[in-house]
This record gives C-alpha cells, sequence and structure tokens, in this order.
C-alpha cells in the first residue's frame, strides 16, 4: 500500500522534511499549511523538489472553518479557497482537505453544510482538485465520521468524499465499524494516529500526544481493517502532532513512522510473517573500561569465570544458567565507564530473527569477526545496546559459546538464569523503544508507570513475551542516575543467598533504611527476616516478590529476584526507595 | 502568618529539602510519607535536624484509604494507623493528614466513615495526636469539602477535624463561599497550591500541574479569606506535585514558594504595599562583546550615539524615546556573544521599588559605583537580566543620563520608544517568572500561548502593566535560537521606515516568504505595499498591528512594531514563521 506521511509529524524545515521523509522511503506526504507559509520556496519548487525525492504531494491541508456559514462568511472563505486551489495547482497538489468548522460562525445546519461544500466542490473540480471532508473531533456541529458522511451524502458532488482520521474517530470512542457504511470510491483520504489513552481535553489530546500505530493504546489496525472492507485503495497517511517528534532528529521520526505502517501493515497481512520471539536471554555484555568492580561483584555472588574468549580480551562468567560477558577492551576514551553495552537473546531461528528486524528497519550492526569465530547476528537496539540473536546449546546452529573455551565448570549456585534486563533511554525515544521491541522482537508492552526519583521523575515500561523480560526506563530528572541500566538475575532462595552475602560481603548490596521496613510491617505485617536481611519486598494478586540491588559500577547494577507464585511484575513500589538510597550512594 | 510547605513540593533528598526549606525563611513543613520511608536518617533524627533548622513538622501525610470500609479491612488499617502514630510521635508531628478513600474496598456509607473516623481519633487522641479529614477531588465517594465537613462533624471528636486543600476544592468548580461554614477550630489545616486551567484529569492534573499561588489561574486569595474568616489561625501550607519543580533547584524553588507566600498576605492584607507597577522602559543595555553589529544596526535604523559613560566603555544611542546602551566591556569568556544584558524601568520611586522587590525575595544586584555615578538599584530576574529602577528626567531624583554627557543631540526619527522586551526563560522557570514579574513589577500575566518552532514548541506570555510590556519566552526545543532575546521599538509610520530600510540597507531586515503573502492575502485581501516591504500583519477587534524583524546580532534582534488603534497582542499569528525564517538565517 502507498505509504505516506503529514510534514507536521517530523521537525524541521520544509525542505528538512521533505528529505528525512523520502529517506525513510514514503512514498507521499501531506504538506502542512504552516509548512509551506515559511518555507522560502515558491511551491513550484517545492513540488519540483518532491519530485526529485520522488514523494507525492498526496494532500494539502487544511482549509479550515469553511462550511456552513452565513453569506457574508462565505464570500470571504471563497476567496481563501481561490487562493489555495491556485497554491495546489502550482504545488501539484489534488486533494484538499477540508476539517468540520470550529468557529463561532458555524451554523448547526447540515442542509447548508452540504449545499456550501457541493459549492466549494464544485469550484474544486474547476481546478482538477477533490475535496476531502472531515470531521473533527471537537467540530463545533459535527464531529463524528458519520455524520461527516451524511452531509457529504448530501452534497452528492463527485469532488467531494471524506477523509477518515483514526484519532478523531477512535478519541471519542466511536465504533469504527460503521466505516463499512461508506463506498470506498468517496473514502478520498485515510490518516493514521495512535495516541495513549489519556484522559484530557481532546483538542490538546490531538496537538501534543498523537504518537505513531502501534505505539500508543488505539487498535488503529482495527480501523483499517474497516477502511479496506470498503475499496479505499489510496494511501496509508500518518499526521501525528506530537511535542517530542517535535524536539527530535527528522530521519530518526520518519525511520520510527514508517517502521509503524509496515508493522501495521504486516498486522493486516493474513500471511505476514509473525516476529520472532526470543525465548529468554543467552548473555549480558558489560564493558569494564579498565575497572576490576564488575568482576569483583560477579564473583561475590557466585559466578566464575568459566572462559575467555579466543581471540577477544572478553571473559565469560557463568553461574547456573546465568551468563555475562566482561569486555575489557579499551576504551575509547577517558571518562567512559562500565555499562551494558549489548544483550543476547536466545531465538530458535537467529537468520530469521535478524531478517526480520531488518524488515523492520532496526539498524544491523557489521560484525568484525576472527576467523573461527561462530556467526552472531546484531541490531542496534533505539538506546544503542547491541542485540545479539543466539541459539545456544543446539546441534543445529553454531554455538558463541565454543568461542569461549571453558576453563572452569559452570557453578550451580543460587543465580538460576537472567529474570529481566532494564535499559535507559534518551527521553525522545520512549514511545519508539515501545514498538520496536514490540514490532521487531514481538514482545506485549504493559502499561507505563511513573516513579518519583528525589530530583525528577522515572518513566518505566516492561516488554515481555517468550519468556524475555525487559524493563524500558526514560528518565526526566537532572540526576546522573538516571543513565543506569541493570540485569536482574533470578535467585532460587533469595534469604538464603542475602544471608551469605551480608555475612561475606559486606557493602556489596544496597543498604535499605530502616524507615522502609517500619513502612512495609505496617503494610503487611512483620516479617524480621526481610529487614534483617535487607530484602525489598512486593506482592499482588498472584504472588509475592522478594528483591535488592548491588551497589552501582559505572553505569550498572544488579538487581537479584526472586518470584513466588505468579508475581509477573518488577517491585515498582519499591523503585522510589532505591532511587533515593543510590542516589545517596553517589553523594 | 505561619507559613508551612510540604516536602513534595521541592526536589531533593529529605534533608536537602529540609535544608532549602529552611533557607528559604519557613517555619514549618510537612513530611510527606514517601519522603521518609526513603530516608536513612530515623525519626528521631529527622526530628532534631528540623529543629536545629529552625522548622517545626506541622503534619505528617497522608493515611490514605482508611475509613468507610467493612470490618476485615478496618483491622489492617487500624495496624498502619498504630505505626503512623507511633512514628509521628517519634517524628515530633502532632496532626496527621487523612484523605478520603479512593480504594474499591470503601463503601458509600456515611455514617460508617464518620464511626470509623471517630474511632481513628480516640486512638490518635491517646498518642497526643489530631487527625484532619480531607476531600481528595478523586475520592470514591467523598470528593467535596462539604461533605468531609458533614462526616467529621458526625464524628464529633475533639481530635477529628478538616483539612482543606485549594487545590481539590477549587479543581473540581467548588464554591469556597461554603468553607465559612466549618467553625475555625474544626479546621485543622489549610493546604495551598494553584493550578493553570487545564482541561484533563483531575487526577493527573493534581500530580504533574500545581504550582504556587500566583503562577496558575485559581483564586487563592480569596479561598483563603474565606479560612481566615472562620478564625483559622493555622499555617498557609503549600502543597505542590509540579514535574517541573521536582527537576529544579531545591533552593530556588522553595524560594520561589515563600515568594508566593508573601505576596499572597500582602494580597490579604488591606493596608499592604501595593507594586510600583513601572511606567516604562528606561533603556535596554546590550553587551556587545567586542562587536560592531549592534551598533550599525541601531545606526541603519536612525539612532545616534548621544553619549558616552564618563567612566565606562558605555555608549548612550537614542532615537525619540528610545535608549539603548551598548555596553563594550570585555566578553568574560570567548564564546560569549551579543546580548540582552539589563533593562532600565522607570518608576516614580526607585527606592521604594527596590524595597518592594527585596521584601519579595529578589535578588538585589550590588552596584560597582564610580564617585560621580547617579545611584542606580537594581535587581536581578529570573533569567539573570538586571533590571534597574530609574526615575529619568525629573528634578526630584538623580538621573542616570547625567552620567553620559550628551555629545549630539537625540534624533527625532521614526522610532518613538521601546514597546517591549522579549526575554528568553531557561524551561524550568517559566512559572517562577511569571510569578516575580506579577510580584515585583505589579506586571498582570496573560494568556500564555504556544508558538510552532521548526524544531520544538515556544511557549510565551506577555505580562503588562502602567505602560511597561514584557514577554517572557520558554523554548522546548534542541535549536540554538531557542535563547534569542529582542528589543521591540514603537514606530510612527513603518511602511515609511520599512521603505526607507529596504532601500538604504539591503540585508538588514528578516527576509518574509513570499508563500507568507499569499495566505494573508487569501486571508485578509491584497495590500501590495505590505508585500513590497515585507511586513508582517495581524489584525483583532480591536486594531491593527504591522511589525518587522532585524537580522539578528548574537542572541539579539530588534523588532519594530506599529500599533494601529487598539491592538493589544504581539502579532503571535506570525511567530511561526519568523521563527522559520531566523532558524534559515543561521543555517
Amino acid at each position: 500500500m502507498r505509504k505516506s506521511i503529514a510534514t507536521v509529524s517530523v521537525s524541521g524545515t520544509l525542505t528538512e522534511k521533505l528529505e528525512a521523509i523520502a529517506a525513510a522511503g514514503f512514498d507521499g506526504v501531506e504538506v502542512f499549511e504552516n509548512d509551506l507559509v515559511a518555507c522560502p520556496l515558491p511551491p513550484e519548487e517545492i513540488r519540483l523538489r518532491a519530485d526529485d525525492l520522488g514523494l507525492g504531494i498526496d494532500m494539502y491541508q487544511p482549509l479550515r472553518d469553511f462550511e456552513a456559514v452565513p453569506d457574508d462568511v462565505l464570500k470571504g472563505n471563497l476567496r481563501r479557497a481561490e487562493y489555495t486551489f491556485e497554491l495546489m495547482n502550482r504545488l501539484g497538489a489534488d486533494t484538499l482537505l477540508v476539517c468540520s468548522n470550529v468557529s463561532p460562525d458555524a451554523l448547526p445546519d447540515d442542509e447548508l453544510a452540504a449545499a456550501q461544500l457541493r459549492l466549494l466542490a464544485e469550484r474544486a473540480a474547476g481546478h482538477g482538485i477533490r475535496v476531502a471532508y472531515e470531521a473533527l473531533a471537537w467540530g463545533r456541529h459535527v464531529s463524528e465520521y458519520l455524520h461527516a458522511w451524511r452531509i457529504v451524502r448530501t452534497a452528492d458532488h463527485p469532488a467531494l468524499g471524506v477523509c477518515l482520521d483514526s484519532f478523531h474517530i477512535l478519541s471519542r470512542g466511536s465504533d469504527p465499524i460503521g466505516i463499512e457504511a461508506i463506498p470506498g470510491e468517496k473514502v478520498f483520504f485515510l490518516q493514521l494516529a495512535d495516541a495513549p489513552r489519556l484522559a484530557m481535553d481532546v483538542l490538546q489530546w490531538s496537538r501534543h500526544y498523537r504518537c505513531f500505530p502501534g505505539q500508543g493504546g488505539f487498535d488503529v489496525t482495527g480501523l483499517v481493517r474497516h477502511v479496506l472492507a470498503t475499496g479505499y485503495a489510496g494511501p496509508l497517511s500518518l499526521e501525528v502532532f506530537n511535542d517530542v517528534f517535535r524536539q527530535s532528529d527528522a530521519r530518526r521520526t520518519a525511520l520510527d513512522a514508517m517502521r509503524s505502517l509496515i508493522a501495521l501493515e504486516e498486522a493486516l497481512t493474513p500471511d505476514g510473517v509473525p516476529p520472532v520471539v526470543p525465548s529468554g536471554f543467552a548473555f549480558a555484555e558489560l564493558a569494564t573500561e579498565g575497572s576490576a568492580e564488575l568482576s569483583g561483584i560477579l564473583s561475590a555472588l557466585g559466578f566464575a569465570r568459566t572462559g575467555t574468549h579466543r581471540t577477544k580480551p572478553v571473559e565469560l562468567w557463568e553461574q547456573g544458567g546465568a551468563r555475562v560477558l566482561l569486555n575489557a577492551a579499551p576504551a575509547e576514551s577517558a571518562d567512559e565507564e562500565p555499562a551494558l553495552v549489548a544483550i543476547g537473546l536466545e531465538t530458535p531461528d537467529p537468520a530469521a530473527s535478524v531478517k526480520r528486524a531488518g524488515k523492520l528497519l532496526a539498524p544491523v550492526l557489521p560484525r568484525e569477526r576472527a576467523p573461527r569465530d561462530a556467526p552472531l547476528d546484531a541490531i542496534a537496539a533505539p538506546d544503542g545496546t547491541a542485540l545479539f540473536f543466539c541459539r545456544t546449546g543446539h546441534a543445529d546452529h553454531p554455538d558463541w559459546t565454543a568461542d569461549f573455551p571453558r576453563a572452569e565448570p559452570v557453578p550451580e549456585g543460587d543465580v538460576t538464569g537472567i529474570d529481566h534486563v532494564a535499559l535507559t533511554q534518551p527521553w525522545q525515544h520512549f514511545d519508539e523503544a515501545s514498538l520496536f521491541y514490540r514490532g521487531v522482537l514481538g514482545l506485549r508492552p504493559q502499561e507505563s508507570l511513573e516513579v518519583a526519583d528525589p530530583y525528577g521523575l522515572l518513566r518505566s515500561r516492561a516488554m515481555a513475551g517468550g519468556g524475555t523480560r525487559l524493563v524500558v526506563n526514560i528518565a526526566r530528572t537532572v540526576a546522573r542516575q538516571a543513565s543506569r541500566q541493570h540485569v536482574a538475575f533470578a535467585v532460587r532462595d533469595l534469604r538464603a543467598l542475602a544471608r551469605r552475602l551480608r555475612a561475606d560481603h559486606p557493602g556489596l548490596l544496597l543498604p535499605i533504611p530502616a524507615n522502609y521496613y517500619d513502612n512495609l510491617e505496617a503494610r503487611y505485617g512483620a516479617d524480621p527476616e526481610i529487614r534483617e536481611l535487607g530484602l525489598l519486598y512486593d506482592r499482588d494478586e498472584e504472588g509475592e516478590f522478594l528483591h535488592l540491588y548491588t551497589v552501582t559500577a559505572g553505569r550498572v547494577f544488579f538487581e537479584l529476584v526472586q518470584r513466588i507464585g505468579g508475581y509477573d511484575g518488577y517491585g515498582a513500589a519499591n523503585a522510589a526507595v532505591r532511587l533515593a538510597v543510590q542516589h545517596a550512594e553517589r553523594s
């Protein structure tokens, strides 16, 4: 299907926008009036520029506050329309978006609206232009898409049809099934946007919080199915007003936009290739940057260095099913510090995983491979972390662990594997990260949470599927800890492990304030061992959660978790305490 | 009146919060449970710390979801209450905030609520504690303050009263006059917060967008009058949840908070000293940082260098009533650039102006004065700009212009004076700036506007009064132009001036795209001269506005404006075009 996007959806000047949109592979654009008015190029040159970039101008938008007005207002409105038609002829655009009138001049008169839109369509047709009428969710008298369709049907002019916009329809809670009442040839245009579920004024919601399909809470795919059922064969066009995208790199936003349409198209195709969902973690790779802190912590936790890479300064540390790579390659700059740089994900078919990631525009990373190394395909996650697709310990696929000849047996201790990994995104990329992990890895996003940090707020969203749990954090804070990442190990008996660690390794675990335990006991009753061992505790309807944290090395710390029963969370209730203690740790 | 603030209102750890709050001069605090739980100090030490700082702990908050529950839930709730009482005894706090139940356990039964709150009050009294019951705006069954009062009256226990919170009352649109139905001795506590008028879910509004009294749209002063009418003699306590304050410097936020209470108290006092409203601009001072660009632009605009400071490298440039100081003092660092560094404001009584500014905690600037210089008192605005209080050309006060012996007569050209000055704030200080200019200078804030910038959004608020117009901007954008400032000159006949400037000084004025004029003509009809001269145009019901901009030097540019009729705006409709062209100017 033809893929378009409104110029308002990405940042920059009009020419920068067109370049970014073309680079992401779009077929066409909707030119937004404000972008054109502020552009120093005449419309003819904008047309040539778009043409050179392989972009069609699929729509010009919007003409506002046109219909259902008294005669004296109509005169001025027709002057605006004539200007717009001439402009569109210069621009080479043949579809005009007319959105339902929001002005106090508008009359609640559908017959008048139909008559004036018919007049507009007649004039438009004289310029080879067609008019797509859209119900804005906050239109003064026309705010429902079926109402707009009733007016268009009454007007009955071949150059007049409707424009459907998923935001305007779904934000009002309208049922999109009614779309199938509209003949496909009367659906002149389809605009798509998703949005998080927010209880706020719909105009503000629309202007600031729209996002790309798959990033929010609307069933955009379901809506598109209804539109396609009408026989609509025009573009899928994204129209997203978003405060964050306005401040982000246009090329990155445009790629993200294209990814959302590829995923949407795939969801519409019954025989589309489903994502290859990883079944768990093969490893977490940490750059040590010359510090022995990380190996010290791992060793204390019961890990052993079981192997060293044949050709690279990388050590394999293991315990149970948990594997950590410590990479001692020299830091590129002096202020580098220990950090999580890569994650290995177990997948039944690494080649299919990387192919799918590439299809969804994930950057596939080049690999410098020594002659005997096992092939390992990797992509870059939105925060720059490398994601490797692995198939560990299966005869049908080369095993990456073969590059780490084992010098020692794998210790079987309390740690059984990696429970989850928490990554910190730059704040602009929260929505992008959700879509990325959902589309590329098939993980299901959970509700995003907000946690108070002493110096700001942390927004956090867990994504899980097939045994893999990732937590994506962003921080709106001035504190340095905003960039922390962590690896959480699953532990069989955390009380036992904590007892041993408190005894043998004082200073290894994050100290938890006594006030926390007073409060915890008030809520859940006393469990003196939890206080004595300095554990954190949470519960939900399904079970209980014990966890604790190590001190931080560079940007990285470790969490130890024990899930009891069907507890499926991450101890979010304790995050504010953890953040406060971590701050004190550094100051 | 006693002044308090909830610890949640400022950033940092609990001890950092207490220090910042004490430094701002508060008498007491409300300790927020989350702050205490995350604090490594035991309650006894927190009490000592507060005591050392001269702070009373006026309230501990909150105990949630207590009242109107089934018996089995009550048992656990009483356990939480007992823990809280013991904690409060250790902390030395004698008032507990209980907010209305939001849990699904709560029953719609006022008798039950009253009976359980009575039981709670009895237990509290045993610990020397009193309970202040508050209706949360989103309480499950109790969300109106008069409903909370009805329950408290039914419970009829001396240790039970109400807590009133201006946000919970005003956000629901409740009439605060009903407060006078409550006996003053039953108003146990008063929490104050303002908020901008937003159409959104009240819980989200409360958690993220509260602000200090005078920064938002509520009549907090009116509400406090009703509370004082009851005989209430407790503290005025600020409780503000605000995402920006969470990320801001705690000491600065605490000072801002105190300023809001000082201004509020003043508004309550019939014989309070009103602000000395400036009557206009005495001058704008620009640091040239070694560049001749600014003098070149001023000269082209018709200004002449009329004098030079006796002892400092500062030139006085004048035209009509517009005065600009060019300060050639060497830049402190190599990357400094021309910038607006000070504004002179005309006031009938400079000493009274600076005294009032000091009372409202504005930083009074030290002045290095040469022996013969006229005394000039200055304060620092929130963005660091110096504000000088002047009395120019009056025999009753030393005249600062005497320090600039006039070498040339003041030219009378098209520029008649300074119309307004636009300052750019760091994004954290928008609310602070509004309160500052309102409180210190008595300017009236207008509605804030949002303008699309190619790389973000600009938020803008004009503040005016007594012939002085200031525009306060903040930019959420990655673009460098975010920090621009400008001085707008009032012009008698902008068409004539523009004609002369276009002819004699090509390249001086910002070029406006032809597309802008096509669009303008479509809206308002053709005025070929406006297009030919490259003017910008706006109109409202009261009149018309012509304006244009010079190119930028460093961070500074000039605007030329002509107000026709009663037009009282700033051409906001054209700001997006201006920003787009300014970006292109630099790239």
